[in-house]
């Protein structure tokens, strides 16, 4: 059976690894930074080095093309992306545009003659340092002027960062593809989680990118004297926001698993040791992969606030933050992704990605879907990520024959 | 029966509110600012033109004095403070301090011939917008050199402030007052509070001034990404320190009352809506007014912070921030103001005080107690602070005869 060549991966992993390393043996990468540029120009060197064509669209994302014979043929694209989160870790994105690159180089020298053109694209920006899944979702159509006006950062550090790597703002929506020319999607990752390591399952398969409904929650009571105003006369926010957010947590653990909900900033005003607190700002995210449980926990978590506040003599006012839709991925590409994992006799399991990937953005234009291998204690975002060799191994044996499953129905 | 001059005094207060008043209807005359040197101005003027004695020691505090006729009498001090917390009421304060002025009037107009002198003192910064209880403080030698070179507010500001005053930093400590001079020292202040008017009860008696314990407290677990982290794995800071402040209110609400206990900080780290926080540090104050007490709560809650960390596999690090031992009332006059109340017809009751006050000083030097009236709906450090002309007059009347029995006894 066809295998990818271990040693050329794992070599490249850590040669990508090397480029914007951290001390903590990590990297720091993030989009458009002389380590991503660095980065780049590396990945395109393997690219010419392995015999593959070269493209880079006016995005920025980079690929590795393998074309079939017929001008004609779709393209079957795989791929993730090489930036990094600020001081992140080595296997985040690295892994799956690597894998992909491997693939390619085996498919080309296994001689097989596939019927569409295969593609192993690095994906610019897909942690947002600028514009989140800028790359990604610059070919599905998805991003829009304005918003290439309002980067995360800031529109000078948007456009040196752009100077840097030879782009330009003008062409970045021209990357634009047709969906008819694409014939699919497969993204190999890092899970992130620990849902395969604690079943001690292989290959992950994606069936959704979560959802997720951003909040701010804002509990009025009274501000008071600490000393004067006796307990059982207080109007405290603070009582009321802390008793939402662990009712939040066991509502949403008993009946909604696997979706999540957090509470990551607090904030009680006025803020001092001797006033009651009179106001509490708190930030509520939660996450789902089924749109009608996402709205579920929405009809549930929302009322919730506000019968705890009426509890604790309060108020609550309830304010959209942001609003990102589940991305459901195609069921072909998961059964092609499930039938290599059984091809190579690796154990799998369907889940969902609880983090956004480049994949939410390319499905709008090509049947996708992601396959995961397991993370050490799920560690992630954080120089301490980690996947073993053999899961890197199975993962990019997966993403070749789901390629080559795939390419044999186009 | 000698009864005080309902309308002087009610003037006198309408008169006094109209300086730093604000547009809320409270006042703004932090210590040392221009409103509360126009304050202090205009309380000369009072003395003065009542035919008092007008005397300021070194750390500005202001006194009417009506001498005895034997020079080595000792002194019944009676008072309270012209300063205002930034955006406070027209009561805390200035009640004491204008009743304790009428008090001396209506002795004199009365030409009773006691065997102490009197004096009414009007302390300097109460509130402490530079230092706390500075006034009160410097005659009871509890002030020490170092805490002026270091305000609340800023050196600068505090020599600004000193120097609008006419007061000089070099002579505050010298108002230092010999104990053996002093007969006593009785403050009449508004409860800031709801006991009395909960019981429609006129007169609170105070017996202990509450003592303060402050803590910081740092519950650390592990930041970790909100989608991608199982809820059954988090180590969630804020869960910990969500399921501590109520289990403190409970607990403190349930075995020590009246103490009290306030969580008024809170600050979530890394502070994301999409980072599960790894850590919180919350603030912790708590009161009681007696100093056994005091240590069982301290005894319960430190702990409840450690088994509640356990509980969500967080750690916690305590650390003291302030300590203020309960100030006791001298049973003495405590017993003085219970039976000018009871001779006057109005109903008392004994309870703590849950702020601080200059009686709280005075006491290291002087046989001391409180008396408080009624507080609307116990709102106070604020502009909306309320008490009704029946029971400033009646707490003004108390005042009275709780001096003349105290001087008979001297």
């Amino acid at each position: 059976m066809l295998k990818i060549n271990n040693h050329r991966l794992l070599d490249d992993l850590a040669a990508l690894a090397a480029i914007g390393t951290t001390a903590e043996g990590g990297v720091n990468r993030p989009a458009l930074s002389a380590p991503d540029i660095e980065a780049r120009a590396w990945f395109r060197a393997q690219i010419e080095a392995a015999g593959l064509l070269h493209t880079q669209d006016g995005a920025g994302n980079q690929s590795a093309v393998l074309p079939c014979n017929d001008p004609s043929a779709r393209t079957l694209l795989l791929g993730s992306h090489l930036d990094s989160v600020p001081h992140g870790g080595r296997f985040d994105g690295a892994l799956g545009s690597l894998a992909a690159l491997e693939v390619l180089r085996t498919v080309k020298e296994s001689g097989l003659r596939l019927p569409v053109h295969l593609e192993a694209i690095a994906f610019t920006d897909e942690e947002g340092a600028h514009i989140s899944l800028m790359g990604s979702r610059a070919i599905a159509g998805d991003l829009s002027a304005e918003e290439l006006d309002h980067p995360h950062s800031s529109a000078e550090a948007f456009e040196a960062g752009l100077v840097r790597a030879g782009l330009s703002r003008e062409i970045i929506l021209s990357a634009r593809r047709d969906s008819a020319s694409l014939a699919g999607y497969v993204e190999l990752h890092i899970e992130q989680g620990t849902r395969l390591e604690d079943t001690g399952t292989a290959i992950g398969v994606v069936t959704a990118i979560v959802g997720i409904r951003s909040w701010w929650l804002r509990f009025s009571g009274q501000a008071a004297h600490a000393g004067t105003m006796p307990l059982p006369k207080r109007h405290d926010a603070l009582w009321g926001a802390s008793d939402f957010i662990l009712q939040a947590k066991d509502l949403v653990m008993k009946q909604y698993p696997p979706g999540t909900v957090n509470c990551g900033i607090i904030e009680a005003a006025p803020g001092a040791f001797n006033i009651v607190p009179g106001a509490v700002r708190l930030s509520l995210e939660f996450r789902h992969g089924d749109p009608v449980t996402l709205d579920a926990m929405q009809a549930a978590l929302l009322p919730l606030a506000e019968s705890v506040a009426q509890e604790y003599g309060l108020s609550v006012e309830l304010q959209p933050a942001s609003h990102t839709a589940p991305a459901l991925m195609d069921e072909g590409v998961v059964q092609a992704i499930e039938g290599a994992a059984d091809m190579l006799g690796l154990s799998h399991t369907r889940l969902l990605s609880f983090a956004g990937h480049d994949a939410q953005a390319v499905r709008l234009i090509a049947p996708s879907a992601m396959l995961f291998v397991p993370s050490v204690q799920g560690i992630s975002h954080n120089p301490h990520e980690f996947t073993r060799d053999a899961d890197v191994v199975n993962g990019a044996n997966v993403l070749l024959h789901a390629i080559l499953a795939l390419a044999d129905k186009r």
